[in-house]
């Protein structure tokens, strides 16, 4: 089938793009921002690993509960549409004959589909749940998977450009291989993330790069600020 | 309509709740990990106001990327429905009979719908788009206004709960009101949030304040044994 080409990434890279990109760049730019205005590494360390546990909970559990909420509003959604066919039938057939008039299909042809449809109530149901509430049906593990996903890629993107601290002790020496290896990093990956969602992949790439260097560029900018005072 | 009940939040609102979502989770978190290891407010605040600066960037800039591209993905989408419509009809009228073939429609009225629907090609792939493709039309300056918003509310909750610190030079006493506060800022947000996304609201807010508590008490946990080393 010829539209296959539409590409749309699956919800397990969807996750680690949405882990890995913050992963990458928050505590990253912190350190860079820290070692602006305290020339030691140990806390640099301390915040960073700090930052990435916070931030790793934050958006692991973030996910979960949000995968959650997304499964009750689902049932909550069907239960209705249930209820509503087995008690007000009619408005419900109205409402599949508006979502076809709003595509200029004629009142004798709305009808038809109307009627054809509810003779089958698990079909007409989905197809009120998909196409007049926009909503599909969410895996039942999808909550527990999405939280760990995206809670680990938080965690490996944000470890890999704090190493330089762990090995050198003077933060100022370190933040220079960090931003290296920081900045490879984040073009690296907007370079795969542009790749699997079909989007260019070289300025993909240079833009995802140029939001690290700001965010860690202002975190230098603030801390310096403060730290004169 | 009673079908209004259905309850459907705003873009705004969920642009706030994504950045207050974070912002009020994970600079507090850094905070509290930080006194734990280091009892100066001034470097507390220091890390913590790098953190905004870097998180308000990142998740602002990631937010207007991400609806750059969204916008990019629609329209590059669009042509292709058209060009598809214009050049292979014949496999676009099969695509529009195979949606309904599983909602249990009949074959004639399956063709039936489709050469309806071929009469108008605006209506035609605007059906494609929506229905076969899942794809709603983004609005031009929604990725500008959500980055700031996003960025904005992230900055908003993480100023409220590193306050303390900015008053009380003893990170240890800070830290105490700071939870206070913190958490306090979470219960509310989480209740709102459940308001406005029609979700219990109690059990929202419970949930929210714990996964702050979670991500506060890990990053202590995490600075004080690095700290003792």
């Amino acid at each position: 089938m010829h539209h296959e080409q539409h590409l749309k990434s699956s919800d397990t890279i969807r996750d680690i793009v949405i882990g890995m990109s913050d992963g990458l760049t928050v505590p990253f730019a912190l350190a860079a921002g820290l070692s602006g205005a305290v020339n030691a590494s140990g806390i640099v360390v301390t915040a960073g690993l700090a930052e990435i546990v916070a931030g790793s909970i934050a958006m692991g559990l973030g996910g979960f509960l949000a995968g959650k909420t997304e499964m009750d509003h689902y049932r909550s959604e069907l239960k209705r549409e249930y209820e509503e066919v087995e008690k007000v039938p009619e408005v419900e057939k109205k409402e599949v004959m508006e979502i076809f008039a709003d595509f200029g299909l004629s009142e004798p042809l709305q009808q038809q589909i109307a009627d054809e449809m509810a003779r089958d109530k698990d079909k007409w149901v989905d197809f009120m749940m998909r196409y007049e509430l926009g909503l599909e049906e969410p895996h039942p593990n999808a909550a527990t998977k999405s939280a760990a996903t995206i809670g680990l890629s938080y965690a490996i993107g944000g470890i890999i450009p704090l190493s330089p601290y762990f090995f050198i002790s003077s933060a100022n020496t370190a933040l220079g291989y960090s931003c290296i290896i920081g900045l490879l990093c984040l073009f690296i990956f907007g370079y795969l993330k542009s790749k699997v969602t079909g989007q260019p992949v070289w300025s993909g790439a240079i833009k995802v790069a140029i939001t690290g260097a700001l965010a860690a560029g202002a975190a230098f900018g603030i801390a310096k600020l403060i730290g004169a005072h």
